[in-house]
């Protein structure tokens, strides 16, 4: 229709000339200068398109690591846990050679094929995301434990001693249903539609090679503060993400996140281990509760974050401090002081689900799809195991599901997702 | 902090000084006419704040009719079916009489009651989206014909004749766990978790009272062109939503949705009658389907939306026209074309959800929470019996839930939800 070149400001398409017509002298009483532009709309919260990237919501695939752990983290996901059903690693290469160019052309905000009515086939794309922007679109690949142990793959003695099923712990309540899988694809997105077609289209063009054994979808919402996002909160009402790693410090990445050369399987370096937990949150059970004992329960304020006490979010716990009693001021069995008493960390990425009504009960399918990313599992294992009986926690949250997968390192242009794993056999 | 009335762009908050900092002549570059800002900001999709609505995304509670059915289709649902435990009207009518001002309160982004951190007592509100705004929140009641046979509420006599389940389709295989409800909710949102805590804080409000039969999530996801949201594509990728029902003309409106005064039961003047549809969608079987025949299907094209043969998704079906061998151009088993063969209109406001998978087959639970609006049933029955077991989508779909729910006209200032009910006993 018009050979305008677009430019993008977050979801909405400008041309260029209708911008210079905006913004140009003499055009309906406007005189804005470029640097009066980029004030304005920083007042509004937008970018300049300074930057490809920015400007048309598209996260980069290529990289040292994968995408979808250090990224900033958008409004929804759809996690997807697959079982392979391929005899031979042959197939099992090809298949992640297949993934390796759609995933580009998905977090490009490209349908996966082209697209003709006159088609006697079926449609490369399955086309629900025709229109919508790449919505800073991310795709991260896994591989579980089980997916080591399938037959005819000889894949047996490359897997890390450490990846493993995660143990029992006190309280859990798994359900097979949302346990276990040889691969995740982690689709995370500012658009629902976006994360489902995206895995929705991997998995097809997986066709007689995978199954699905179970998925999730969830999101977080964020309050917004001078056009800053804020820690989103759970649907406890607790802020969630509160002292997270800092996914821009390198330092903080590389110690807690993304495997060191030498540290694990060769393959596995520049990668991290990714645990999924499907916490069923008791909302009834939650809301009947005074809200002095829910802040007891995290050791927190509900309203600011701050730990008790205190008044800012990012304020020290403080874990020496003691009430006119005596007592602690963060509770012993506060969620907030086991964390912290474990001694370890891990970059926590989660988001809330609401999936209905759990019929037998008539309450709430609701809760937290608890994500984390850490270099070894010991290291939510440690934490978790911190919380073990003692957690106040405990007696409003069940962990329904659980998986572990060892996510690979970021891929490089040439090169194709899971090589690393491939190229060490 | 400060005491600068805060104006609201959509969800940015800047302070009139802000706002004149940045418009008026001479600061940082910047000299911006009125009619030029209001042109640069509809560019950007935003809207002056001409009025307290659009600014702070709100919709109003109080009108003629309930919110939620003639307002534009935000990106979220939360709907819900609850059974009531009430044994007397006293109670029903005491439930409604409650919730009324807590619909004003969530509709306008509010708590619905005062937060403390010195909590002895629950807090009033569950508090997990403070900090999001509005988001364009409307929330929706409605009655099904369950609730007229309770025992103890006398209520039989007042079930306008028309209120009843629906019948049984062919193809139907409803489960009860989607199916029915004395009572329903829909909050509709630009926030998954706004649309979420509103129900939420409505269940816990009537605590005793009702208990949750089912509810479901869902989304919409809006290409925008021109800063204008397009119509949005279901899971099958076609869009959804063409030749609706003009929810601006009150002529279609009166005609097709609102009942009119003598049409039925007085008390529901001004109300509709809302049918709920959970469809599962089978999508592995239609991602195996070639595009012609996914085209034929609808009776459209699936790029553009326009009628088989046709360039523009408003294009008139054109029913009489025929292809080169004679045949209808859009075939006699298309869904299109029984729709409008029917005969009958109603206002479609429905939402695509994606929840998982199906443990048993290992395949999607997604598909389309239908949901349309008319003033008599029998204008969504004899559509659907249009489609019957003819309509070529059926191959693609199945009908899993089912309810329907009179929604009572809209609420004056000092009056409450369902009063019209109330009164006329």
């Amino acid at each position: 229709m018009t050979e305008e070149k677009e430019v993008k400001f977050y979801d909405k398409k400008i041309s260029r000339r209708q911008m210079l017509k905006y913004t140009g002298a003499g055009a309906a009483g406007v005189a804005l200068g470029a640097s009066g532009l980029g004030s304005l709309m920083s007042v509004f919260g937008m970018a300049m398109p300074d930057d490809d990237e920015r400007a048309t919501n598209k996260i980069n695939f290529y990289g040292a690591h994968q995408s979808g752990i250090a990224t900033d983290v958008p409004t929804h996901v759809y996690f997807a846990s697959l079982n392979v059903v391929v005899t031979s690693l042959k197939e099992l290469q090809d298949l992640f050679k297949t993934w390796t160019p759609l995933t580009v052309r998905l977090m490009n905000g490209e349908p996966i094929g082209d697209s003709s009515t006159n088609g006697y086939v079926p449609a490369k794309d399955t086309g629900e995301a025709k229109g919508l922007d790449a919505s800073n679109l991310t795709i991260t690949f896994g591989v579980g434990p089980s997916l080591f142990d399938k037959p005819g793959l000889g894949l047996a003695h490359k897997r890390p001693k450490e990846l493993t099923d995660l143990p029992h712990f006190p309280k859990d309540q798994l359900d097979p249903t949302y346990t276990g899988g040889d691969i995740c694809i982690q689709a995370c997105a500012d658009d629902p539609q976006v994360a489902f077609h995206a895995v929705r289209n991997l998995i097809r063009a997986a066709s007689g090679k995978v199954t699905m054994k179970w998925s999730q979808a969830g999101f977080n919402s964020y309050p917004m503060k001078k056009s800053k996002k804020q820690t989103p909160r759970n649907l406890f009402a607790f802020k969630d993400g509160t002292v997270n790693v800092n996914t821009k410090s390198k330092t903080d990445m590389n110690e807690v996140v993304w495997v060191q050369p030498g540290e694990t399987a060769s393959w596995m370096t520049g990668g991290t281990y990714l645990v999924a937990r499907r916490i069923q949150m008791h909302l009834e059970t939650w809301d009947r509760t005074a809200l002095g004992e829910q802040e007891a329960t995290f050791g927190r304020h509900r309203d600011t974050g701050a730990p008790i006490g205190l008044h800012q979010e990012n304020d020290d716990l403080g874990l020496e401090r003691k009430d006119a009693s005596g007592q602690p001021t963060i509770p012993a069995d506060s969620h907030a002081r086991l964390a912290r008493e474990s001694g370890e960390r891990m970059l926590r990425r989660s988001f809330s689900y609401s999936s209905g009504v759990i019929d037998a009960t008539g309450t709430y399918d609701a809760g937290l799809l608890f994500i984390s990313f850490q270099k070894h599992p010991k290291q939510f294992i440690k934490i978790q195991n911190s919380f073990g009986r003692v957690d106040k926690l405990n007696e409003y949250i069940t962990h329904r599901g659980s998986a572990m997968f060892a996510c690979f390192p970021g891929i490089q242009k040439g090169s194709y997702i899971g090589e690393a794993l491939f190229k060490s056999l």
